[in-house]
């Protein structure tokens, strides 16, 4: 604490990421990454911009990156919107859609981000209990509200939710945003971009960090009627005009371009996952139904905090959440198949 | 305006920045860009970096960077902030730094991103006239105030500010941050990162995007008492997690790591700087001492804004400002010698 802080900084509870090791030894299965690189054409694209023209700025508007996703879904640009990762997409979506003096409700068990930006713009929340089996009970978002956030499939229980209970949601909910963040929905479920066009509250954020094997080149993007796109436009070009860099622009949107690569490599992860589930569950693992590249599973005679300890000894990282409901599960991101059995074998041997 | 907005949203005025044209012909001198490209030891390092390694989130701490700044500049890590442009370093700085119920003083003529970040951030603040041969005041800055900004040399008159007259506002104001915002620094003045062991409420700002060649890239700086950088990294951390790429980190890092490389292009600027002013003098304009990698000057006959309308006719952009006390001044970026000669050629021909 300092004189020099803002009063509010003292106050604010950071977001805490998974661990990025330093040792590349190590069975890195903790921070759902992609287990294969990206599309050879996002990289060959990056390559043909990594000159000269790196001492200009970027478009401010990444009209590149832009079209490629408006192609790729079906909408216009004016409903697209970019960003230095969804991280920072939900930050201005935050800022700019959940001001609104009523509390922002999601799920108890949710993406650990959300309560972190209520505290830095002020905003109260209320946090539903997700139902005994994880799942969203759609009826209790029937309340006052002043927006309505969750990851769909959900992190960290990978579980989904149908179009039709989220096209109830935003009946129910007209005077509010409801924000679906798509960040795992390319592994299992069907893009809630298919109903922006029908329902102007509706506003979805996607990655390039999973199904698109770009987490270490920082873009996110969302879809939605012009006027929340233009809210956030407003809150980026009063924070930086520039979030994107020239390699970014080029590289997303040809990762965007490149269909091939997508679905043989998100195909593989699928399928891997179904492995995976068979592997734990043959260990004795209950696994929640995951739509998602990772699983959160619990075994209903082992400790969880013991079984990542255990397996990190052994060179396997996953992710624990010391957290009420769910401190006895772990996620366990899908990597590659013999990053697969290295865990798997890794559990046997606990 | 839409019901769904943030009730502040609709009060945002948006910075604008200098225009981006997609023709490459033009000579373009309207957005302070090095005519030099960035060190070929970033680009070989972003290279080295362009592969499958994409896939994984970048070090949320961008430590390689932080240690090259703070090997540069003879400071611990802990005394450097990074991040996505200087932009997001400032806004943050603003958020976590400058509320504190008391207006922000800034110059009346300076970077218009400031008040800006103050409508974002809901800050009030107050712009202090510069004097007739628009130099700041210092003995203004002795008022009560919730923080100091200006940049050094300032924007968009180029003018230093030295650091004997820096210390004077640091002494007079021990409860409010100052901060330099050194952008364009290094083409004339002597970093105030010299006085940070010495007053813990400075914190200094720079970009990569002027003297390091790398606007493209979206990497900039803070450096400053640790307690200042700690209020930085939680509003960063309550933000998002990762603001700076793979390859950003590397490119940026390497960028300071070749001194050689540094030093020749930022004088090759700074010689070109000195014959741009001749040239505009010999063709009537005033110039105000510019210690930046461009100039600011006006014509006692001509109307700036036709003039800036002649040189785009002719291809060549310039950036002109309709804002009281400068709207007769065009601010010129130092181009390449070819593109200096022919913006003068072009003013000769109007």
């Amino acid at each position: 604490m300092s004189k020099f802080w803002s009063p509010f900084v003292k106050d604010l509870v950071p977001y805490v990421p998974g661990e990025q090791p330093k040792l590349s030894k190590l069975v890195k299965l903790n921070t759902n990454e992609n287990p294969y690189g990206p599309s050879p054409k996002a990289i060959a694209a990056m390559q043909a911009e990594l000159n000269d023209s790196l001492r200009l700025y970027p478009d401010p508007n990444g009209e590149r990156l832009k079209q490629a996703v408006a192609d790729y879904y079906g909408v216009s640009t004016a409903q697209v919107f970019v960003g230095n990762g969804s991280d920072e997409v939900l930050a201005h979506a935050f800022h700019g859609l959940f001001q609104h003096g009523k509390p922002l409700l999601f799920p108890d068990v949710t993406y650990s981000f959300y309560p972190v930006y209520c505290g830095l713009y002020g905003i109260e929340f209320e946090a539903l209990p997700l139902d005994e089996r994880f799942q969203i009970r759609v009826q209790d978002y029937a309340r006052p509200n002043g927006g309505i956030i969750f990851p769909n499939p959900n992190a960290p229980t990978g579980c989904l939710l149908g179009l039709a209970a989220i096209e109830q949601l935003l009946q129910a909910n007209p005077d509010s945003v409801v924000l679906v963040d798509e960040a795992y929905i390319d592994f299992g479920g069907e893009s809630a971009i298919a109903l922006v066009d029908r329902y102007p509250n509706l506003l979805v954020s996607q990655t390039l960090s999973k199904s698109r094997s770009l987490a270490g080149l920082r873009v996110g993007l969302a879809v939605g009627h012009p006027d929340l796109i233009e809210a956030l436009e407003r809150i980026k070009n009063s924070f930086n005009s520039y979030p994107l860099d020239r390699l970014a622009i080029v590289g997303a949107a040809a990762a965007f371009e490149d269909r091939a690569w997508f679905e043989q490599t998100r195909q593989a992860v699928i399928a891997s996952r179904e492995e995976v589930v068979s592997g734990l569950q043959a260990l004795g693992f209950e696994v929640l139904p995951s739509a998602a590249n990772f699983v959160f599973a619990r075994h209903p005679q082992r400790d969880a905090a013991e079984l990542a300890a255990g397996l990190r000894e052994q060179g396997v990282i996953v992710r624990h959440f010391k957290q009420a409901r769910i401190s006895q599960f772990l996620r366990i991101t899908i990597g590659a198949p013999e990053q697969n059995q290295a865990l798997l074998e890794a559990l046997h041997g606990l």
